[in-house]
Parts: C-alpha cells; sequence; structure tokens
C-alpha cells in the first residue's frame, strides 16, 4: 500500500491514523460481532457513538450550551433551502454577502424560495477580497445575513466576522456556509445564529452535514418547510426523525478524536495550517512563474489556488505531479488553473513535497 | 475477530464479503494511493465506481432504459416530500394506501405539504393484511398512487402491484416505496412510476437513497420546491448537483456486484429468501409458544415480528439470545415483542440458529 498526498478540495484528504483505525473496527466494532454499519442508529452502542462524537465537536469549537448541534444530510447545499425555510417564518428578507461561486449558489436558492437581498458583492473587485463592514447595507427588513466564511473555489477568505446590528434593533443572526473552514481553527460559536458545513472537507466522508444552530432560532420556521427540514424537530429528535447517515457520522467522530487527542486541539491546529498555507504563499509569491490573486488579508488558508505563467504547461504539470505522488491538483473547472487544499488531513510533508515539486517544474519548464 | 448474526430492522447487515474487500480498500483502492473516501466525486476513478454501480443495479431489475436511476441523501423520509414536491405540479390529489407505520408517515408529510386521499386501508384488519385491488378507491384527480412495498415494522407485504387505471384515463403514475424489500428478488420496474428505497436494508449503509423514476414524469414538478428536490435537475445532473454520499455509493456498487456474482442475480436472491422465511413461519406456526398476526399472504420475507405467549418472558428471550451471538431481534419500539428481520445479507446459516435457539427457549421456557 502507498498513500498518496491528496489536495483535493472534496471530498478531501482524512487522516490516516483514522482510516486506519476504521479500517481496523470495519467488520466487529469493539468486539460487538458487527460493523457500525451494521448497527442500528438506536442501539445503546451506535447512540454512545453519536453522543461522544457531538461531545468532541462540542469540546473543540467551544460550543455553548444554548446551541444545537446537529448530523444531518443534503451538504450544504441542501442547507441552501434549509436556512430561509427555518428562518422566514415571521417574515422578512434574507440577506447575503456575496463573495463567489458557493456564495451565489446560496443566494440563488433563498431568491427561489422568496427572495434575497445582496447586501454587498465582492464582484465589483473580481472577487479577489471580502467586502469590509462599511459596505455591508442590509436591508430594513433583513431577516437574517448569511456569507461563506471560506470560498472553496476562488480561495477567499474572511478575515472577520460581519457581525451587525438589526435595522430593527436587537442583534441580527449572522449564518456562515462554513463548510471548508470549520474546524481549522478556534472560532467564537456565540458570533453565530447558525453554523453550517459539508463534512467533506475537515469533518468527515462526504454525505454528513453539520449545522449549529442558536435554540433561540428554532421557532421561526416556515409552515410550508417538508418536515425533515425543520431545525426544531430535527433538534427535539437528536438527529434522528429517520435513520441518519450513521457511518459517515461515526467518521466524522473519529476525526474529531484525531483533532483532541492528537493534534491538540484547534489552537495547535491552526498554527499548522498557518505554517502550510504560509509556505505555499511564500513559494508562490517569491516565483515569476506562480500567482494567487487574492488579496493578502482574505487569503484562503485551506484552498490556495495558483496560475502558471503559461497555460499551455497545465497538463504537463499535472502530469508531473501525479507522476510523483501529488494527486488532484486541477482547479476548478469554472475557473481553471490549479488549486492545492492544505485541509487539516494534508500533512505538512505534502506542502513541502509539493513546494519542492513546484520549483522544480519552474526551473524545468518555466 | 467475531461476527454473530445480525437481524437489525436497518441499518441492518451487510454481506461479509462486501465489508472485507471494503476493509482491504479503505485506505488505498486499487492503488490510486487514496481512500474512495478522499476522492473528487468528479473524478474518473469515482465516475467510474458510481456508474457500475449504476449499470449493475440496472442489470439486476431489469430498468428499462427511459427509467432514470438517482443515488440521494435523506433516507425514503425525504422521499416522502420528494415526491409529492416532484408529481404534483400539475395539480391533483395524491392517492395513498395505508398500511402501516411507513404508509402512514408518507401520507403526513403529503397532507402537510398539500392534502392527501387515502385510497384503502388496512386498519380496519388491524394492518394485518393489504387491500385488496377491489377495496382501492381513487379519487377522481388522482395524481399518482403511493403504496408501501413491505411494512418494515408490522412486517406486511404486498403480494401484488396494485396497478390501477387513472379515472382520468390513461395510466396512473404507481409510486412506491420499496426501502425493505427491494433488491430481494425480481420485480418489474415498467409497472411503476417511481421506486423509492432507504439503502440501509438492502443496498448499503444508511445515508444513501435510490430513486428509480420513469422519464415522463422528470417534468411535473411544482416549481416551489428547493432545488436539491427535483428528480429532472438530479437526473440531469447525474445525482451531482453536489457532492454526493461517495462512500456509501461505493458500498452500494459493492453489494450490487456480490447480489450478481456471488449470489448469481435476483431469482436466486429470492430462492434463498423464500426459504428462509418459510423456515421461520413454519417453526412459529408450529409453535404453541410464539405467533406472527399477519394474513398468510401478505407475509414479508424481509421482516418477521413475532410475540411470546407470555410477554414476560421478552427480555430474557433477548438476553439468551444475544448471549449465543443473535443480535437485533428486538421488535419495534411501536409495536413491542420479537421481530427478525432477513435481509439478503443475513445468511440461511443465521436462521438455522435462530430457530434452534427459539424451540431450545420454548422447550426451556415455553
Amino acid at each position: 500500500m502507498t498513500r498518496h498526498y491528496n489536495f483535493c478540495a472534496g471530498p478531501a484528504a482524512l487522516p490516516e491514523a483514522v482510516l486506519e483505525r476504521a479500517q481496523d473496527e470495519l467488520l466487529d466494532y469493539q468486539g460487538r460481532g458487527l460493523s457500525v454499519m451494521e448497527m442500528s442508529h438506536r442501539s445503546p452502542e451506535f447512540v454512545a457513538i453519536a453522543e461522544r462524537a457531538e461531545q468532541d465537536l462540542r469540546d473543540l469549537l467551544s460550543v455553548p450550551d444554548d446551541y444545537r448541534v446537529l448530523f444531518l444530510q443534503g451538504g450544504a447545499t441542501m442547507q441552501f433551502a434549509m436556512v430561509p425555510y427555518n428562518l422566514l417564518g415571521q417574515g422578512g428578507t434574507p440577506n447575503y454577502l456575496h463573495t463567489g461561486i458557493w456564495a451565489k449558489k446560496a443566494i440563488a436558492e433563498a431568491e427561489h424560495l422568496g427572495g434575497a437581498h445582496i447586501a454587498a458583492s465582492s464582484e465589483a473587485n473580481r472577487l479577489t477580497a471580502v467586502p469590509r463592514p462599511d459596505d455591508i447595507d442590509l436591508s430594513d427588513d433583513a431577516a437574517y445575513l448569511h456569507y461563506t466564511a471560506n470560498e472553496t473555489i476562488g480561495g477567499l477568505a474572511f478575515d472577520y466576522v460581519p457581525k451587525m446590528a438589526s435595522p430593527q434593533g436587537g442583534g441580527l443572526p449572522i449564518v456562515c456556509d462554513m463548510s471548508s473552514s470549520i474546524l481549522s481553527g478556534p472560532i467564537d460559536v456565540s458570533d453565530y445564529g447558525v453554523i453550517y458545513a459539508g463534512a467533506q472537507k475537515n469533518i468527515g466522508p462526504a454525505g454528513l452535514t453539520v449545522v449549529i444552530v442558536h435554540e433561540d432560532l428554532l421557532g421561526r420556521g416556515r409552515s410550508d418547510m417538508p418536515g425533515l427540514f425543520s431545525y426544531r424537530a430535527l433538534a427535539e429528535a437528536g438527529s434522528m426523525i429517520n435513520t441518519p447517515p450513521t457511518y459517515a457520522w461515526y467518521l466524522a467522530g473519529l476525526v474529531f478524536q484525531w483533532l483532541k487527542e492528537d493534534v491538540g486541539g484547534l489552537a495547535a491546529m491552526e498554527t499548522i495550517n498557518r505554517r502550510k498555507a504560509d509556505k505555499l504563499y511564500a513559494a508562490i509569491d517569491g516565483s515569476d512563474f506562480y500567482t494567487n490573486p487574492i488579496a493578502p488579508l482574505n487569503r484562503s488558508l485551506m484552498n490556495i489556488p495558483f496560475v502558471l505563467a503559461d497555460d499551455g504547461l497545465n497538463q504537463s504539470f499535472l502530469d508531473e505531479a501525479e507522476a510523483v505522488g501529488l494527486l488532484n491538483l486541477k482547479g476548478h473547472r469554472s475557473v481553471g488553473g490549479m488549486r492545492a487544499s492544505l485541509y487539516n488531513a494534508v500533512p505538512e510533508k505534502a506542502v513541502d513535497t509539493l513546494i519542492d515539486f513546484m520549483t522544480d517544474f519552474e526551473r524545468r519548464r518555466g
């Protein structure tokens, strides 16, 4: 068996220690005589797995007691619909910040389901910097403000939480799509009304979505939403209105344990992530051959797109990289070029190897 | 490692050969240097896995070319909403057959989303027999007829497909929740407009839902449905509007390969399933201690509930069964008693061992 370095934007690399443990337990979970996949979601064994996963996630993110943690299906894309359904039962207009392809998809779904106000957009600067607080123009009836913490495709990240006072007085719920940055470092959950994240970057395998929602927002749903959309009903059922994605939940739990025990928590993880990203940005900026267009303040720690000075060398770059075990460096089909995703599970050694390869490629072909 | 016999109603036992192969490939899929969990859903490797799974499923069920096969999230419960959203865009009333707890949930969701007509119900016979064709009273504006092929909790199965002429003339789309009986034997897909099934019984792990839908039904959706609900959009995107549950899809593919190659197809599978179920029903009927209440014509091959003559012995029965490696025989919390689920992956030897245990228990304690 050879494990290569995997820079995929998602589904992404998982910690090798997690995969090894999953492999070890695959046919027989801790002597119970069956796989986790084969357990009733209501069995004491699986309930213990599920509860431990939630507690470990709460510990990692210091989730306050008045927030509920949900383990759902459908990906962030399903949340694009579930958020407006759950938060607009008392009227108002949902406000969105447009910073890239994922923000745009969230906006399109909100518009489809009733309307949305774009409170600020990065389009004027070609998606290379996020709006500053002063640029944000809320609608008078704003029901919440939604933003995308890290644009996976553009490699554009917020350097601050856009907390805003509500035009009607009081706090405005901040809703954050944190799919590609959650668990990359500490956050203050109390800044948010709703955090959601597809699992397939820093949490676990595809097919699981984590939602962290303040209890005060559980009673604001539209009466016409599908039953399985209701955060309140899901919270009351412990995310088990119906059968949850049990194996993905278990694997997420193993990732949380790895973060707590092997890595030492999110502050330690952030230090490693920053070191990895700083190295790669330095290599890009120090070269005449590679370019990253994002404003330094908003450069993503997780997804680093870059282009070659000569587009005609793209395929050679990818082929040669793959030949030395550096996988999935191709940029998203919508933007082209390259992208290295440096999620938690991508080891620093992978980044070092990538930089060595890039330097060598530039020397030979640049 | 010891593998026990697992009679869980779902998530259910998986074929040991499938688990062994998954274990073997977990960290390195066929020399690619990464896990299937870590692959982009748009990579050539994963696309090949996904396409082969669909083809194998099509082969097993002889799915005609004018049907689309979707691999989705959310379980059958999400389909309770997606079906009316997708089929009622041109008006009409959805018609349902009520045969038990799962049918009732589907009806409740359709009522919540706009209304439903119950065309026949098994309540009068206390959910022990399905309605006969003459009992089915469609509404004049019936848009489709929905039924539950096999009630997982009640152990009640249809012995026929309730194909009905539409009151408006032409064929009436038949929609079937086949979650707990799909792949247990051959079916004629052309009888149906929509077939859907949560994976966690006969297909794979929880978190995957298979939908088989006739192309003619793809254009009938309500304009107000969430974007991710649209069968048409999902079909056009090859079930990849967003990241699908890739690992569950892969495991389902391994189960399909097992059914084709190890078992020899669905006719062979049905022969085995019938032999397993016949044995257990014979043991129950031949005893004065165990009882199954279902009409012989409608007895499920997959889920066999039974009660003990003395309820006070339930816990002893379960404890002693577990001690000899017979797991998850407790009946659903809503009905009590026992239930043995004999899905495809439950080997005949498991049924033989269960019957021996039941006979011995009756002799000692009955």
